[in-house]
């Protein structure tokens, strides 16, 4: 089988993208536009992403369940932010069974407000708050220009929702939420992202205020990774979700929501992957560790095999694949299993089995410095240590990628050369005439203001007024 | 607050039914006809399903994976008889993004083509097969009489797609499915359910042959919880699967497709439960053990709960939670956790704590027969062992119940006052027309044509032809 070289990210970052996820089998092009189908091995991805973060979700007291697919059209016309911002991006089934609805239902495209509906019969008394849950689930938006795991038309995704007693708590909840998205990003998919409000402009359709964290992919560009929104009472004001409090009034509930996707593969992806594929994070990888057994003949197949079989088992703990292919050379594996993003390799020859060592290779660092010899015997926590290693690695090699990018222009015109190629990071008086004229002007958008910042308030980048926040600016997907 | 008595199994079944799962907040109706929420409780026995059913998944090879929601209508149309089966219950996008599509767009309500069409792409060799795949997802079903968990407009299942280079492979994949169905309902669902071959009337619309497992309700209604097709060649022609073979001849594959879905649910619930509600079995139970700390003022909760926190440490293994209600007296906590189902109850008051034990209670033993003291010391293995005799009771019961309610009868007269009330097991001459017969004149189907069978031939118990198999005939869900 022949091995095409992927096209280099210089050459043609997006195209790289696009061969990179169908050569490692991670997505393909479903029939229907802008539809994928997320393959085993990057579903697998995806499920160890799911793991991680349902048990931070529940290590913070929340639950799941499941809301239904089809909410009614008159429900999303409730909250009038919230219809204008989802109206031109519905799924809408008109025929069911046969027959023409009365009412027409949309494919849910975000669960506000049946879940709002459904939390007004619920919630009764101060006693039913804080309501905490999460859904895990498809939703579907019916976006014109798509990308696979970027934006499709349907995508994976979970949601929280809560409600609340105060404006105090939500609030809680909200950064709550965003920070536990920004520690599995780091910890998890060493991304090292930026956590920030998004501005007015850019904020959740009905929501008081919105958060993100923001990652810097391979290419410069920013991918709002995750969100988080404190919906005020807009929604319980919208589907009268209401409660009686210690004195017996009844006040109205204060409501959160919160969601990271699939698009976490494609920050992933973008974050580490390198001109011979991808890198995976050790943590979240499918694979930690393929296992290329190295022979030419039965009688080296006869040493070699069972040594990789007893090292398949004291490996155990982690994931590990043994690349048995018998109609592929052991050149081809490695090229194979370096595409595909796998951790850490090690190869194993009649020789190694003499000298009770093997090969490991580092996907994360090319050539002869990522070798070492690893002895066969205890060789768990040596291979862990690696792991580990890698995991560190990535993480540092992102956040020096991306600190090397962000640049603080001191005048307009600098600011729309930065903005080419990089993020900028700029005091901006918030006004969205200056926003709107960075994105005329470049194309770049605000992506979110940071809670650190400055003691000192500045000049605004673009109009020179007083400014008391500085924000990051970057071309955004 | 008050505890309002349930409606009696005898007085109202459905009654019961439907007001045990919105009492124990397991799922309630959502403001779309024929759709449900299923709420963090329900939810929670769901993700326990998942993770047993999916870990005899990947222990048998398979993978997971996420095909599009979206279906184009031309795709079911392809394969005649699935069509047929599945247009009268379709949902149908005609509109997305603001605009009427120009083919409308099906919601799956079950995914055998467009998983047709993508393994049509992937499939080349027979190096490739076999390919065994499974999806958790949502499907929708336009039904017009709708119970919650039993069969609703959504519903969550999984569904297993496989592709083989042999029909003796497609079949013993169709078989390995169906008896692990039926390991996992035995095993952890404590459900005694009979496998067998569906009759040719009721098998999967587009199946060469399908099997089921099904269950025996406490009103001795029988309900279908899963089912496995072979498919034979029928979606690989209508798909165009093809591989080589190894004399590089281009051959169909067989493929087969198998599921269980969010009415297991309700086969728990209308296996185990009693008046007082639900029972679930300890290895699925949401809540294994509840503990009720018992004391009337601060002295005696100074006593009691820090005995109470050191008992939920003992006992981490297991799902336990603490019901610390103020509002509430310890009678109504007793009913409260009976009837959502809990197995196993632990209460401890100061003199319990005197005396450096606690009261156990069993839910499937109702009353002093049920209570048992444990020694506070080192529980953890008492606990286990109640848990496990519980099970094991709940199966023997069910198994018993089971037992008692199918008979043999002996004419066609016999068999039509058996069927009111009971499961007739009897010769059937496997003439689609004997079986028209009988559902005319009782409702009832043929349930399934069980693998284990008599050796000798008898007559069929509709027109007195010689029959080769007995059939299990019940009224179903």
């Amino acid at each position: 089988m022949k091995q095409e070289k992927l096209t280099t990210r210089s050459e043609n970052y997006s195209e790289w993208y696009n061969q990179v996820i169908q050569r490692a089998e991670l997505a393909d092009y479903a029939p229907v536009r802008g539809c994928m189908v997320i393959r085993p091995y990057g579903w697998a991805l995806w499920e160890n992403i799911q793991a991680q973060l349902d048990s931070r979700f529940k290590a913070t007291g929340h639950v799941n369940a499941a809301f239904p697919l089809l909410i009614p059209m008159s429900f999303l016309e409730k909250e009038k932010q919230h219809v204008k911002g989802f109206a031109p991006e519905l799924a809408v089934v008109t025929h069911g069974g046969g027959q023409e609805l009365e009412e027409p239902l949309v494919v849910r495209p975000t669960s506000e407000t049946i879940i709002g509906h459904m939390y007004s019969k619920w919630i009764k008394s101060y006693r039913d708050l804080p309501v905490l849950i999460n859904q895990w689930g498809n939703v579907v938006r019916w976006e014109m220009r798509t990308r696979l795991f970027l934006r499709t038309l349907e995508f994976y995704w979970q949601e929280g929702h809560t409600a609340h007693a105060t404006y105090e708590e939500a609030e809680e909840e909200t950064l709550r939420m965003v920070n536990t998205y920004a520690e599995f990003a780091y910890n998890e998919a060493a991304v090292p992202v930026i956590v920030g409000r998004k501005s007015e402009s850019e904020k959740f359709a009905g929501a008081l205020r919105s958060y993100s964290i923001e990652a810097m992919m391979g290419d410069r560009k920013a991918l709002q990774s995750g969100t988080s929104h404190n919906l005020a009472q807009n929604f319980s004001n919208a589907f009268d979700i209401k409660f009686l409090d210690e004195k017996n009034e009844l006040q109205y509930a204060w409501t959160t929501s919160w969601g990271v996707s699939t698009r976490l593969i494609g920050a992933i992806i973008m974050t580490h992957g390198d001109d011979q594929g991808l890198i995976f994070p050790p943590r979240l990888a499918p694979i930690q560790v393929v296992i290329v057994p190295i022979y030419r003949n039965d009688e080296e197949k006869a040493k070699v095999q069972p040594v990789v079989n007893q090292l398949k088992v004291e490996l155990a703990a982690y994931r590990v694949k043994v690349d048995e292919r018998m109609e592929q050379t052991p050149g081809f594996k490695f090229n194979d299993w370096e595409m595909r993003g796998v951790p850490l390799r090690l190869e194993i020859g009649p020789k190694d089995v003499d000298e009770q060592h093997m090969m490991a290779a580092r996907r994360d660092v090319p050539g002869r410095d990522g070798k070492v010899i690893l002895p066969l015997e205890n060789c768990c926590a040596a291979v862990g240590k690696l792991l580990e290693e890698i995991q560190a690695a990535l993480l540092a090699r992102a956040t020096a990628f991306r600190d090397a990018n962000i640049h603080s222009p001191e005048t307009y015109e600098e600011l729309k050369q930065v903005v080419d190629s990089a993020w900028a990071f700029s005091y901006w008086c918030g006004n969205p005439a200056c926003e709107d004229k960075i994105k005329e002007d470049t194309k770049a958008t605000v992506r979110c203001i940071p809670f650190d910042q400055p003691k000192e308030h500045g000049a605004c980048i673009v109009c020179g007024a007083d400014a008391t926040e500085k924000a990051y600016i970057a071309k955004a997907y």
